[in-house]
């Protein structure tokens, strides 16, 4: 490989020839060979484009930043944004604690890329954009990070996260709705109960989905707040005045989203509540989710000795000998994701409860499981929605079959023939295995007849 | 001791003569010896107090129960409010997990203690009340108890959680406002950094508080909805028409409290979605008050040795030899409890994703450990406020020294003399241990002057 | 109510005149008022009973104590232990982080319970034991607390938890070796899949307590490590020599434990490591139940709309109306119980993790949720062996309808007639219904006799 | 992109020509687009390539494999080992809970890469090597995957994990011994107190990573167990007899670790504790680690207005303007790191406890989340060791100026001139902000010689 000399205030370093990153950048490849490379979510890298590009503008309005310069660096930051350079970024999330080594990684790339751009080599030529003095001007890493973390996670809920849960959501709903009188044996403790309709049933995984979404979309007032323009330690230092309000300004404008700058730049840069608020939802959401993909596949199972009592769709071979063995393998793929979610809300949490002062140091790890969990949530309730609830069907016969079979509707002939001959039929029944009307007709106290007209299970959902 | 024999349907139980509960109680009593007794909480006993007087009220209203036997009920109801009844409780969390033996354990001492009141002795005279005929009556436990539970959070949130943050956020808020002027060194990585007031370190706090206030706010929603009514799978079985509606209206009226009937009472008992919500706000405070409390002992910390910026009270001898060992001993309370909501968190969660079908059967352990922490945040608060936070005092001399004391003030020299001198006197400074004033006059770049004129820490916040 | 005076180094303090506490468990009782009253566990209290008697001894041993005031002392101390003093101890959880004030706790009680067992009142006549001087001689909070945790851990385990375990764990392999022959379907992802035995099923729950077991004992030799001996901060400083080792042999001898000296008092005042990987086994063990006591919970489930391959005892009416509702409720139990375990140990993580310098300041919280585990753990094991596993029976008549009814058994075929004809009678069995069997002679493959012959589930397991 | 076509008992699928996968391969890609693609751990893949070439080993000595058949699929699987076949796996963790579908994704590489060796184009000519008849003979996905996951995850531990461990605990064994006799104060409560050595301080963080590392250790007993031989159900139904004890063996031979076969394979298939109990140890070493390395910054932190007894190794630039500005940024990585394991092993209990029946279906979850956790942890440790702990020098100037400075000596006057004069003397030091020495000459109880020959802290650890 051939290499090319950069420096920094440390010294010299060589850097692969072909690699816009310089001296910075590969110290932090070779500090920190922690786990696969490159690991830096794509996201905040976007989010940095975004930011850079925000920062230009906003310097430039301001009087700070010529425009040719300005519009060099966001020349840079579209491409990125086209994932255009998407090789340039090899950072782990494991270095530091701030980010600023991915701050610097997107300053050196957008400075000389600007230089390519203009006609020379890599590392040649009068250096036009600088990446501390031009491309981070009016910025820190303790301010960018944050700002590219609630870029990022704002975007992936917005973009993956809600979608994909409003996608299963509504299947539900409709499924909810058209099977809202296929009424059906219910169960508490995993035991029989009382009947209700498989309608009613779904529509509880709506309303749960519902509150999961109106929860999530809660707390978004919070990670629209941008931290850009506290710099190191939040008070500003170095900004041209107007800077924080119109740098936010243009990343709404940029992103097409209700960024606004954060009212205390403090909290911005020692917390990350903000993340820590909405992972809260995200894995409020897994909470339900995991309870309705369990269900379904208890109600699919089967397809003898289970519960049978929905269908699901068979989409790739469960068994080579064995028809019917359709496995809820979209069930166990989102319940995996359940998984890992609760685990990321811890990590994310410990990160959070450990700032110190002026700079919460955990940035690049908790934003990595936000994004995760973001897309997950989204992708897998996507693969959920196509690949399984769009096709849940009613198994009619079993359904029927277990309600008939009920001891549970005895409760209907209480108002009948009271509670003692009620309880007396159940309990014959279930001690010879026979059914509520042969023993209610053999013990004599309802009529056939009698009976089908009490006892409708319809009339107890 | 004394016993007197009850019956249920299984049988004839010994009961302890003196008691008020029955027959499921006791077996509850002998069946679940898992950890202390009564561990059930308190808050939802009184939970179920309000509504079995408001379920009294609403079958009054609906015209299923005498106006004789709603005043016997409610009569006991308030007995229980008031205190009067608290050694008749005395199942565990550990019990079923619908709670449908504490619902029997509320019914049981209802129906025999209004009893009493009409003159008789525990279990003797034709009984007024039943318990599950009258007390129970329109209820299912579970409907009961998730009901229990949205009184006993949402009132333990209102009256302790919040009022205790509030009081700890105002303290702190004025705290902020008082120190505004006073700079003092920043510190990010946990190492010198440019200034900022300590009113601007506070405010940051302040401002986390308030996030998490808001926060917590944002799930009463969801947590005033109640699932009475709902009775055994949801779809209100043996309930009059009206009542979800009118039972909720009592319970308001009752608690003070703007509850209302759930929209969809299949999700109230199957999920406890609502809990989780609520819980993560509580975990989000529990991440910021670790910060806080944290900061706060690592900036009274000393008195020789340690940072030493500001003084926190001293409540109790540190040590018996050293004076000045002010021990931060309320932070160390704080960032216990908060510690131990992070795992209450996890505990709630992991119940909240395990429903099965109709009932989530998680539910006095997630009520247990949600009551633990919002008691433990509030009361936390109060007494980090009240022998902490009010009491915190710059230590104007130590701040002094540490600011004059700094290299980072070097910065402001750069328009001055240009990048290169200043990093030149800030490098010789640190090799020598000196001052950048020292410096900066014997490299003769700066007169005396014009460094006092020039770098002013109070123009850098 | 009645107070005396009682002073420490900060100056005077109104104490309950009937108890023997003094100035600083009083001060703490005022400062720490969060959550219940006494929450500090009795466990630690009586491991603090044990370490004090071990104490006066090696104190008295090695010269700095006399005989006199070692028996006074120890007088008290088999007072404590005997659970005579137990309304003495009025502390909570969430005080000084190290325990300080429990420590002092013990140590006042201790001196003025010697001081009435010589016939004076409480506070009055010359102190014949001194708190700081002679019961806490040798010792500092930073060393006592932790040995008290480590005394009270191993006994919970020892006593309590692994009896418990092994107990259900004897009764599963009971009946595994029971229904070692009880043919029944086997289920993959919650489908059909090929038989196995019952006991074979039941022989997987006993390896996973087996492993569990093994696990927690594994972890038993760190906590046998005594941090008494390192006092302030490890050194040891005002300990005689020789008086770590001679105290932990005490300890060892009083409480018939293989107690030893911490081979390094840093780590063992600065972190609490120790209990972080015994209460990691306490966690694997909750693992493992969870996932037994859930499969039992759903094996039973039914009567008639369930799984019903087992029978568990009945234990309290489940439901009034409907025989054969028999809840789960053991399960029920357990399954929370595991629950709280999954978050005590996020709590003791986090507490265990945030240790500075010399001292790990969360030593009550990490005790308290690992005194909590051992005993729920313990206490449910034996709950649920006693009222659940002791009484689980095969429903034979319904493991063999569900067996003779499965198509998975034809793979027995394949050898016989070629996977293809075997494929077409599963086949043609699931899309009409009927059983292999019938399929297999009505498409004229197999003859009655033959199938009978061949396929034999009780030879696929 | 050119296709060809393949078939499964579902019928024909469009697969990349260039790739040696096959239908069931392409049919997950479709159904599962939930993160990126490929992220089924490499060392996953791995570890099936080894059971593979031992199952083809055992068949073929127990006769139902041929010789020609067994170096075909030996072949392959060597390959895979070397890394030549690194982009034929392009499934997600987010599947089939089994890893069911991984598992195929082998069986077809092998089978169609296999026919490439032999000769033919992809999917051409008639095929020596049967995926499902050939590869995966006397396997199950459900004995394989389990399998696979003990192979990496032992392989990761004894590779990665155990060795970066070792390395940093050998590295602050060395720098503990160097540092012996340096003298320095200690802290608790954050609070200065009496003194210790830097050795000693450090051998504390030895000493828990040695109990972390004995820990681990302890839970290689049960990884070394293998499921393979198990097949669907733990049976091992169509399995040659002793095909379970060989396959182990070769197992153990090729990978050169001490696997065998497991002593109950329906433990090995329905639950993952071997997983969860190294996880746990895992998890106590992240607990440890951050320990660790939040101390060394706090001692590190500086230059000025911190602690500043230790000096780290500057490995990047921290600040360009603010020279001495050294982030601890190797201990942000590691405690990042940190954060992430204690939610995966979160995400791992919560993937074990839920296991249904004879299968867990959480597999490739938790099997992800381990490896992430033992790479992660092996390399956070030698990059801190080698880029902080190596470098790690007292700040001699500094840690004697604290010490001298310190109240806390005077505890050596108390058996000289008595407990009140030395108490007089620390308070008025610490009130007038002096040296105890001052204090001792100016109020005449100590002669500046003997203060210096009494007051030596060098006597005190």
């Amino acid at each position: 490989m051939k290499y090319r000399i950069e420096k920094d205030t440390m010294g010299e370093v060589q850097v692969p020839a072909d690699k816009y990153w310089g001296a910075q950048t590969e110290r932090s490849r070779n500090n920190f060979k922690i786990g696969p490379s490159a690991s830096m979510p794509k996201e905040i890298i976007a989010g940095f484009a975004y930011l850079k590009k925000a920062a230009a503008y906003a310097n430039c309005d301001l009087g700070v930043l010529s425009i040719e310069k300005r519009d060099a660096i966001a020349a840079v930051c579209d491409e990125i944004l086209a994932g255009k350079l998407d090789n340039q970024f090899p950072l782990v999330i494991w270095q530091t604690g701030s980010g600023t080594q991915s701050n610097m990684n997107l300053n050196e790339v957008i400075a000389n890329r600007a230089q390519v751009l203009q006609g020379f080599e890599i590392g040649e030529g009068e250096q036009l954009i600088k990446a501390n003095d031009d491309v981070n001007k009016s910025q820190s890493s303790n301010d960018t990070f944050p700002t590219a973390m609630h870029i990022a996670a704002y975007k992936s809920i917005i973009e993956i996260t809600i979608p994909g849960v409003e996608k299963l959501r509504n299947t539900l709903d409709a499924k909810a709705k058209e099977f809202a009188t296929v009424v059906k044996i219910g169960r508490t403790h995993l035991m029989d109960a009382t009947p209700l309709t498989l309608g009613q049933e779904l529509s509880g995984y709506v309303a749960q989905l519902n509150y999961g979404i109106k929860a999530l979309k809660n707390t978004l007032a919070h990670l629209s707040e941008i931290a850009l323009g506290g710099t190191a330690v939040g008070t500003g230092l170095n900004t041209p005045k107007g800077y924080d309000v119109k740098v936010a300004e243009y990343i709404a404008e940029f992103t097409g989203l209700p960024f606004f700058t954060a009212e205390n730049k403090f909290e911005a840069l020692a917390a990350h509540d903000a993340i820590v608020e909405s992972h809260g939802a995200l894995k409020q959401l897994a909470v339900s989710l995991n309870k309705i993909a369990n269900d379904i596949r208890m109600l699919a199972s089967g397809p003898r000795s289970g519960i049978g009592e929905i269908l699901i769709p068979e989409n790739e071979p469960g068994s080579s000998i064995m028809p019917g063995k359709v496995n809820p393998t979209q069930c166990e793929a989102l319940t995996m994701v359940c998984a890992q979610i609760m685990g990321n809300d811890v990590s994310i949490s410990v990160g959070g409860m450990q700032g110190h002062y002026e700079l919460n140091v955990f940035k690049p790890m908790m934003a990595a499981n936000f994004l995760q969990s973001a897309r997950l949530l989204g992708d897998a309730c996507v693969s959920f929605d196509e690949h399984c609830a769009q096709g849940i069907e009613p198994n009619y016969k079993r359904i029927k079959e277990l309600v008939d079979n009920s001891l549970m509707l005895v409760t209907a002939l209480n108002t009948k023939i009271g509670y003692y001959k009620a309880a007396e039929i159940a309990q014959t029944a279930h001690k010879n295995g026979t059914t509520l009307k042969e023993e209610a007709v053999r013990l004599g106290y309802v009529t056939a007849e009698d009976f089908d007209n009490w006892v409708k299970p319809e009339e107890m959902v």
